[in-house]
């Protein structure tokens, strides 16, 4: 079942996910089985690789149609958090789906001629599910959505092989890898050759540019993480539309790649690429009263407005 | 006066750094003038900024040569560690030195033509005083080293003034932004225009590849940060020698202008780039055995040996 972070008053809460509109506090289901005390600082405590995954597992088979019933919360009346408060690294993949790096200009290549391409977002950039992605007012004029399968690491790798790699993740989320595609500080400058690059490694840095969430999707309720359809609507127009199976490099390649040379633990965060539709393609953006949605089947659907 | 954050039995504690050799640890101090709490969480609260700046500089006033007779501790019998334990990011400036920049090839604009480029390390990186730079077997021929100077911020700020810059920071410590010149994943790859810019991004991530430390200089000791000599050695023969005037943008500019697009927290910390001097340019290398030192004036000598 789903797991989700959410506040209520000023207190910060676990959760099962039922549907989208109804969640059942973890603690509630706890008490109503007569365990007193779930333990957990973090929601990795309760997924796969935390301490207390055993607890989780106990509590989903406990649910019941009564428990529900008695103890639901509308997802409506809490405010639903980023799942994983601070990832000790938020690393993501450029052009990780042929489609969209023929969009942007380039030739894809197969996985054997190539390797994945990594940076980094800055933790700023979190942004929780429902709060709004700020239009930069230093670049306001192409701001641009991605929609990503994020992976959650549940265990500590390293030199693991992608035969092994998916046995290290806690879970999947979705991410919105926000991207600025005119970020061009001093315009006057002279051009260097690596501009362009700099350009757009910073274009994804403003704050507000990496929503993630709503919960987390365990990572033994999706055994093939490779077949999820995701699909990312601007204002209920469709914009993007394609299938975790079309990525270059999958999750436990892309997971034993990084593991050659950084180590990774849990709560660190690889989002893996986003497919083709971005708006630079199409010469469309975002702007102030969009709401975004960035849906990817079995983990759910990640909402933003644009301010 | 420097502050350190050190390890002694499994205790980490914060010092005051009399020299290189002797350190007072804050408690002691306390204690000695009837301060019987100092309740500080990081090495931020005691340092500009921080809730307990003014306890601080109460402590720094009260030190005595008698109070250091009683309670000095040297630093060669505790572990001393990597200032901040976890910074929120982790953000390195890229040729922000003209003779570094043409010794790798490159043409250094004026900063009226330019921009900084800017990039992030894991946290995966960062090793203390004294921990081992340890080669990667994944690719070990082409380690080489790079002596920073690094910014702590102390305050939260966005969209800031050169003018006003330096008022946001805590103090200012070494960082060795070690990198791997010859990271190439995939050896029979086909080539792409991009792949050179993400080799040498991926190879500056190598686990233990940002040590740190040894020490805080409190920027209210260092009115003027463009102005400290650094020289970095390898098992004593000088490598690189030059001063922080040298930078391309000065440390203000920088603050001021990553502060127009991403908001910078207190713990956040800059690596404002390198001078001349790198192994690359010579042709040489770290190997296992080697000690590496790189000093900046004023703050100190963080050492490294290679393994």
């Amino acid at each position: 079942m789903r797991l989700c972070r959410f506040q209520r008053a000023d207190k910060v809460e676990f959760g099962f996910l039922i549907d989208d509109e109804t969640l059942v506090p973890v603690v509630d289901v706890a008490h109503a089985i007569g365990i007193y005390e779930v333990p957990a600082e973090t929601l990795l405590d309760l997924l796969p690789g935390g301490d207390l995954k055993h607890v989780t597992a106990k509590l989903e088979s406990s649910i019941t149609p009564e428990i529900i019933d008695e103890h639901k919360v509308a997802t409506s009346s809490v405010k639903l958090l980023v799942p994983i408060a601070v990832p000790g690294k938020l690393i993501l993949l450029a052009g990780n789906y042929a489609d969209h790096v023929a969009e942007r200009g380039g030739i894809a290549e197969e996985r054997a001629n190539t390797f994945p391409y990594l940076f980094m977002k800055p933790l700023t950039t979190l942004t929780h599910p429902g709060d709004p992605i700020r239009i930069p007012a230093v670049s306001p004029h192409e701001i641009d959505w991605e929609i990503e399968l994020g992976v959650i690491l549940g265990k500590t790798c390293f030199g693991v092989t992608a035969a092994d790699a998916l046995s290290y993740v806690a879970g999947y989320t979705v991410i919105n890898d926000v991207s600025d595609r005119a970020f061009h500080p001093n315009p006057g400058r002279k051009t260097r050759p690596k501009d362009a690059f700099f350009d757009w490694q910073h274009g994804k840095w403003h704050d507000t540019f990496c929503p993630m969430g709503p919960c987390v999707l365990p990572a033994y309720e999706c055994p093939d993480p490779q077949n999820l359809r995701m699909t990312l609507t601007v204002n209920e127009q469709v914009e993007q539309d394609a299938s975790t199976g079309e990525m270059i490099f999958p999750v436990a390649d892309i997971i034993s790649f990084v593991s050659q040379f950084v180590t990774l633990h849990p709560g660190d965060i690889i989002a893996t690429g986003t497919p083709a539709g971005v708006g630079k393609a199409k010469g469309r953006f975002l702007k102030s009263g969009d709401l975004v949605t960035a849906k990817i089947e079995k983990i759910g659907a990640l909402k933003n407005p644009v301010a």
